[in-house]
């Protein structure tokens, strides 16, 4: 191409010493190097925009760091992540320093040779540009989308990413590291109250919150119909742990409140997702109310929760049967660039097959946890649970922050005064109507029961975050589902900040205990320690799934969990890990051949020759006294 | 949306549960829905791609283990990656069950309109289907490039990234680590020779290719402008450390030589990458040979390189003062998140002012392995080491299969076997040209002399890989350049199987001393292992740059890097590190009160409070003892 001369790279390249002023150049003849100075344009602007969210990440981390240094808690990352986000969106807004997209108005040539209503994929034009027409090329252009009422500069467009990313970037690392780590003692415990909260209490709040909104917009005579109201009821319902949970590992507040929260949050994020999508389905197929179409949604719910659950867990056996059969943890940078590998293919492969990933993820984070972990070599258990919390913290803080920066810059915002108003009365309906009513059913058959501030906890503690945005902001093609969008990124922003902020005045007037022992409370903060700690510690302080006489006592009420655990300790992780005991202890003797292939020499010699395994044998006490002491010079309590 | 009806995403999220048919499904009426579905479509397309690579690299880490565990070392990962790749590709290609793009051929409404020859960034379609043709809406559409001749299937264009994702996500984590990891002893004291060999050899290389190709092509009467063939030239002169390095620290080759091989291919990569991009500018000023634009070329070439250099140590220092003087370790997580942002935005802000990236984040990590690795905490130490490691051997195995794969689904390739053929027999004379001649030349000046078979090894390890396919693939919008891709792809593919593959033996041959002990050596192995070894161990290994009676004999030769060792030790390290001596010990009574100023506590009471730190202190050989035992159990030594 050079070739073909033309002062135009020239003037770029040298523009590369005489910074930028080549973008706003005149270009000069030949379209060869119209085009390479148009990839060099983008990749110039590519590389300011992950700039401009590098920075703000920079700057959310120093800040950060000065606020635990001042032990000041009234603002957290996320929330400061999000104000920044707001500053540097509103300064790109209104700055008018923007390298301007050209544009040109096409036609069809020829309309009926394309059939189908869909715009096409790819539209082909024939260009040679004004000086030399003669040359025509041929150029493709790939859909982008329907142009929004008002058109933004490049930079401001371009400082928006494609929701893609979200789905297929952020969100995995954030929920498989909430499955990773997240602490299965208490979380089996309360099994049964955190199952009801995620899946009746989400569904509750979300019929409340659309009905609640379809009816005001109603009387304000408003273009959204149900479907679109019970979406929003869904996406809105997924609650985000992190900004809470946080500040209660800060302060190490009761275990069974710290594992309802998180349990409830983490579940509902997916049950959030899998309704909308079965809502939407559900409304596509008729504006109205149709008994087949409904009974179809809960089926097609039913079906993509069971079978990402599915690919999930089995995904997760299928690394721990890996690293158990194979001697890869004699090459940890192997091992773990496998484990990360199949938990990432995981995701991909319920997203390829139309179901959730977010599911799949999740499920395969805790098998991974439950049983891999057991297999891996130090130095991986260690790389696996850093590498996931940086790539947690990363995520989420990214996705905060440009929450706050979308607000100004993406351009399918739409804002409806009505519907934002009404929406947040309606969450907080909601909000009520699955927590109280729900505490008190379950109080009539538990023990412990859950006392009334936690209640209020729980209550408070209804953050919305990043899955209600990254739902929100996937499908912005109607002006509702724009308004939502909009309503959405409000009701983040405003409970992060606000909730975040007042989380810590609340539990001390709520009376909540803090500062309780808990080993487990521990671990989460230590996770950036070698060995122990992590999963490996967490297994440790597994009682129930080992059962022991000692510990079942407490589990009368989780009956089903407690068959699970006996099978789980007989069969699946003597079959799946290395810890013992192992399956020629647990299977009758009739197996034994099969048993014997299935256990491994490592497995036999297990506790002589490798004492780091101590921790799966239920000595989670034990294992976790070096913890607690190693915990003292408090860190990374942002996890 | 939903409210608006039509049954479209009912069937298509249905089509979750009866997998994927909806796909092919004729399209039924209502626009949003089609773009749901092309939304949906996109995504479920997207995850199959980056679920194919994920497969492609599972398959690879699975082999590869298989493989060290039968100590089969006659093919090296990055070698199974292309393999691996080049099989699926072929598949992708001839597999027919592609699902196609639709296209459109559209015409400018009025191309007075629209000035400037480059084609439009934007296209906007007004389009309603030929349905309800009446609700015309606006689509926008992105440039995407010019239209090969031969256009592919979607899945097959798919599994082509953007090349940005090359230059943007991949390159900069493995030129960073490479920069990490450097063993900085050994460099330092070659570095003579090695710059020798990057710049001038490069350069060398670069005209000798260059030539050739053109003097050959010219006599084929080829269309290849001289520019086109020394971009070629410039491009493919960057050789690729990867395979042969991770066979040398396997053997433990000789620490000269290991120390000449990687510090060549790590410079010449920054030379190479510098060199074409001057080129090009020189180029496209001049089809023809003219002294100013030369000039001009030559100034940018040194601009870009010194700039880059800059900034990349520039903002290395910045993190060393960040981490010293703020208590940022007592939050390991926070630490390394700000150490992972530090370097990635100054690989983004080099690429952003329109130097080589590359270059800053090469340097940037030699800068941050020297000083800012002594201020880290233990738990950041091994953080940001592994997941460097892990990143780089990901992204490596990623560029490898997606050479592979490319070579079957690029649409942009270029089949010459003129050029090809040429251009082998011009590499391998560029590479002699640019080894024996240097290495007589240095060792004229130079003890310990460069022995023969030393340089013959240097001759074979010219292997190319991911920079020069990357800088081949940035750009192909010519037809030359087209050819210019497909040649160095498979250029790259043959000496990464074939050279890779022979290492082992060519080493015998050659009778180079393997299994030399040397701590270092062991070093690159352990990185894996917590907190004594990688940049801290090496630092530890560093004599020269304590400049300490005992090693400093050995260095007469490097009378520049002594120099610099000198300032190093006496104002740099004590300024930018938490190790001893402080700046107090080193500068003149007069500058006590800044000295102080700029001396933590936590330095002044170094070596009572910390023993990391000793590793700091010139202690090198007693640092690394530990590391020699840990390595037993060796591992990842694919590292």
């Amino acid at each position: 191409m050079a070739g073909v001369g033309g002062e135009g790279p020239l003037f770029l390249a040298l523009s590369s010493s005489f910074l930028l002023q080549s973008v706003n150049g005149k270009p000069s003849t030949g379209t060869d190097l119209e085009i390479d100075e148009k990839y060099q344009n983008t990749h110039r602007i590519d590389s300011l925009n992950i700039l401009l969210y590098t920075f703000l990440l920079i700057l959310t981390v120093v800040t950060i760091w000065i606020f635990k240094y001042r032990r000041a808690r009234y603002l957290h990352e996320t929330g400061l992540a999000v104000i920044y986000g707001l500053i540097v969106g509103a300064i790109l807004r209104y700055s008018g320093d923007n390298t301007p997209v050209s544009h040109m108005v096409v036609d069809p040539k020829e309309p009926q040779t394309y059939h189908g209503d869909a715009p096409p994929d790819t539209l082909w034009l024939k260009y040679g540009g004004n000086i030399n027409a003669s040359q025509n090329r041929t150029y493709a252009y790939s859909f982008r989308g329907e142009i929004p009422e008002s058109l933004e500069d490049e930079i401001v467009q371009k400082a928006t990413f494609d929701p893609e990313i979200f789905f297929n970037i952020l969100l995995p690392p954030i929920i498989f590291s909430a499955g990773y780590s997240l602490k299965r003692r208490h979380f089996f415990k309360n099994l049964g109250a955190i199952f009801t909260f995620a899946f009746l209490g989400t569904t509750i709040s979300t019929f409340v919150v659309g009905g609640l909104v379809y009816g005001f917009l109603w009387l304000l005579s408003s273009s959204f119909s149900f479907i679109d109201c019970l979406l929003f009821g869904a996406l809105i319902s997924a609650t985000d742990p992190v900004t809470v949970l946080a500040i209660f590992s800060d302060l190490h507040v009761d275990v069974n409140l710290y594992a309802l929260v998180f349990g409830e949050s983490v579940l509902n994020d997916a049950v959030a997702i899998v309704l909308s999508s079965a809502i939407e389905s559900y409304g596509s197929a008729s504006g109205g109310f149709e008994t087949s179409a409904f009974f179809l949604a809960i089926l097609n719910f039913l079906w993509i929760f069971s079978m990402s659950f599915l690919i999930g867990s089995v995904m997760g056996c299928l690394t721990a049967i890996l690293t158990k059969f194979t001697r890869l943890k004699d090459f940890p940078l192997l091992e773990t660039a496998l484990f990360v590998l199949m938990s990432y293919s995981t995701f991909l492969m319920a997203e390829a097959a139309d179901l959730t990933g977010i599911v799949a993820v999740l499920f395969c984070g805790i098998c991974q946890a439950h049983y891999t972990y057991n297999n891996l070599s130090a130095e991986s258990r260690v790389a696996t649970k850093t590498l996931f919390e940086l790539l947690n913290f990363l995520s989420e803080n990214f996705i905060f922050s440009y929450i706050g920066v979308s607000m100004f810059t993406f351009d399918h915002h739409k804002w409806d005064v009505g519907f934002i108003s009404i929406a947040f009365v309606a969450i907080i309906a909601g909000r009520f109507m699955c927590v109280y009513p729900l505490s008190f059913l379950l109080n009539l058959g538990r023990t412990p029961k859950i006392p009334i501030n936690f209640m209020n906890m729980l209550f408070f503690s209804g953050l919305r975050g990043a899955i209600a945005f990254a739902l929100a902001i996937r499908n912005t093609s109607s002006t509702a589902r724009k308004a939502i969008l909009t309503t959405t990124s409000l009701i983040v922003i405003v409970t992060v900040i606000l909730c975040g902020g007042l989380t810590t005045q609340v539990l001390s007037w709520l009376g909540i205990p803090v500062d309780v022992e808990d080993d487990e409370t521990h671990h989460l903060n230590t996770s950036f320690q070698p060995i122990r700690n992590g999963p490996g510690a967490e297994d440790g302080g597994e009682g129930p799934v080992e059962g022991t006489s000692s510990s079942s006592s407490k589990y009368e009420k989780a009956w089903l969990f407690r068959i699970w655990s006996q099978f789980d300790v007989r069969f699946m992780k003597p079959f799946l890990t290395n810890s013992r005991p192992t399956l020629l202890d647990t299977t009758p003797l009739c197996c034994a051949p099969l048993a014997r292939l299935l256990t491994t020499t490592e497995q036999l010699t297990q506790n002589i020759t490798n004492p780091l395994y101590d921790g799966d044998l239920g000595l989670g006490s034990s294992s976790s006294v070096p913890t607690r002491v190693s915990v003292a010079g408090s860190r990374g309590q942002d996890l």
